[in-house]
């Protein structure tokens, strides 16, 4: 049995070592909805894997490489561990106090884009199991990584490359990418999340912009035409409008409600972290609330674009509009279907 | 009496020197919405009237300076030419063959931002003018000339600038900033245009934007709540549905639909000019088409911002989200109501 005190003082001691990893990590680029670094994350951390007697393969798939590692241990138990080397765009660059790909270490913290998803919780493992093999000699059982770099557009190619892979991947258990700790310090586990469908919603009513002054009345404005099928997706009172979105879908359990009242309000850590003065449909807090969070579908909108956007003013009537709309969903949703629904409205 | 004829020579003889006079005011940006080069477009135009033996004063006002121009002629009649320097604002610029501050001569045209409105028309006149004093040695009337530099973005000070200047600008007669001629080569001569009301719409909701697959289903979302309320704004329909908007708006007269009815039917010139495949409330041409596009309130939205914008997906809640709407306003209608009449409606 392995010494977690003693796995705990090694973490510690090499504290810096770490975080020195963490930063070549972070300052390696991965942009998966830009292809910006993709392959060249992925051979960063095939090394980081290589250095701790891993086999490594990258592996080619219709989009960015998957990084398949294995090394064996002492049981023949086999923990898969599934990560992602890709990060969310950095952009809007104004708002970062340092730059997003250059890590920097302030009051204790390292900021970077992908510190915490999903670099970070990666190169903890890693170093968790350099601290094992320091203390112990042996891992406790195999240990295998699947890391991919598609996790933050929707892992478009993983679903074919468990299916071509499955041999290769099969293990008694898996641990998803990420986790941490709540506000109260409280390590926190997952045991399942929603799914999603992200789509883009475009529209393009003219070849060339008109002035405003000429086409308001008399030509199609593409902004309005966004406006209005946005409009039909969701209205005020937050709830779905497309045709069938809600069918089959089973409210929380009673075990669901019992688990869920068993955690912390996160209510007012809500209201301070992010500065939202209330919550949506009435709720207040507690378990309704928690419930409302992780067991409802929803429709959100991640970005909105047409015509002028800068300072001041543009008599511009936009030929082009587009939205980007994230619909989380719910178990017995299938992003497949709600395309077609989605599709079938408008 | 002055002739034409020579007149008209003298420009054509001189047309490089006006096409280079006309590049070198496009060449200096000022760009109005981003208080761009404003003091320097002033001083450059005031120069181009004082080379013409025209008294100038470039005077302050809450914003861009007004150019003040005078000049004696024969008659004591005097006529008022309003212009203006400032121009829109030249993005997106990807779909700019040349930069749009670097004027460019293709095709026997000039291509650059303000080539046409209106740098081109003061160019124009004040060429016009040497041809007049070249032919004829004197101006047939006193002339005077008002170039602000608020046009394009409502002309905030200007009313305030007419009213404590009434003696200054003091006319028999004013001709407005530009004309040019139709699809046929006709001259156009127009006797109105409709107002406007030009407001950005800004919704925040948080004080940073949000991970979608946290606040989706409980935090309010900036951009939702901007396309709920432009949905209020205008429905598919295309009418105004702010309360009280179309109160008092008189249907254009029997003369006005004469007058009307006497334009050439712009519907073909407007679809492939454009790219527009058809019109907005049924409409396909004529007179009905003619008077849509000049006596009805428009509301356009000019530009639409939120979230993340650029390529491929981003799972973000956005915090603030905002739209630049452009009202039209007809005879009865002003500003101050119109805002006032939103501002209850919102």
């Amino acid at each position: 049995m392995m010494n977690l005190t003693q796995v705990d003082k090694y973490l510690e001691t090499h504290l810096d070592e770490s975080i020195a990893e963490l930063s070549t990590l972070v300052a390696q680029p991965s942009v998966g909805a830009q292809n910006w670094g993709m392959q060249e994350c992925a051979r960063l951390v095939g090394q980081m894997l290589a250095r701790r007697g891993f086999n490594i393969e990258i592996m080619p798939t219709g989009g960015a490489p998957v990084v398949f590692a294995e090394r064996k241990g002492r049981s023949n138990k086999t923990l898969l561990f599934y990560n992602h080397y890709d990060v969310q765009p950095a952009e809007p660059l104004e708002l970062w106090d340092t730059p997003p790909f250059e890590p920097s270490l302030r009051d204790g913290k390292l900021y970077g884009r992908g510190v915490s998803d999903d670099k970070g919780h990666l190169t903890a493992r890693l170093h968790t199991i350099d601290a094992i093999l320091a203390t112990d000699g042996e891992l406790p059982c195999n240990i295998k990584f699947i890391i991919e770099g598609e996790e933050e557009t929707s892992s478009v190619h993983l679903h074919d490359f468990i299916r071509e892979n499955k041999q290769k991947l099969a293990a008694d258990a898996c641990i998803w990418e990420f986790g941490g700790v709540d506000h109260r310090e409280v390590p926190m586990q997952y045991l399942g999340l929603r799914g999603i469908c992200y789509v883009e919603l475009s529209v393009e009513t003219a070849s060339i912009d008109v002035h405003s002054g000429l086409g308001g009345s008399i030509f199609p404005n593409a902004a309005w035409r966004l406006i209005w099928a946005l409009s039909t997706l969701k209205g005020p009172d937050e709830r779905i409008r497309i045709p069938g979105w809600h069918d089959g879908i089973a409210p929380p359990s009673a075990r669901d409600r019992e688990l869920m009242a068993a955690q912390p309000d996160l209510a007012e850590e809500y209201k301070s972290r992010f500065g939202v003065t209330g919550f949506l449909k009435g709720l207040t807090g507690g378990v309704e609330l928690a419930l409302a969070e992780v067991f409802e579908p929803t429709c959100t909108i991640c970005g909105l674009t047409s015509g002028y956007q800068g300072p001041g003013s543009k008599t511009v009537q936009p030929a082009q509009a587009s939205a980007k709309v994230d619909f989380r969903l719910v178990p017995d949703q299938t992003p497949e279907r709600c395309l077609a629904l989605l599709r079938a409205h408008l």
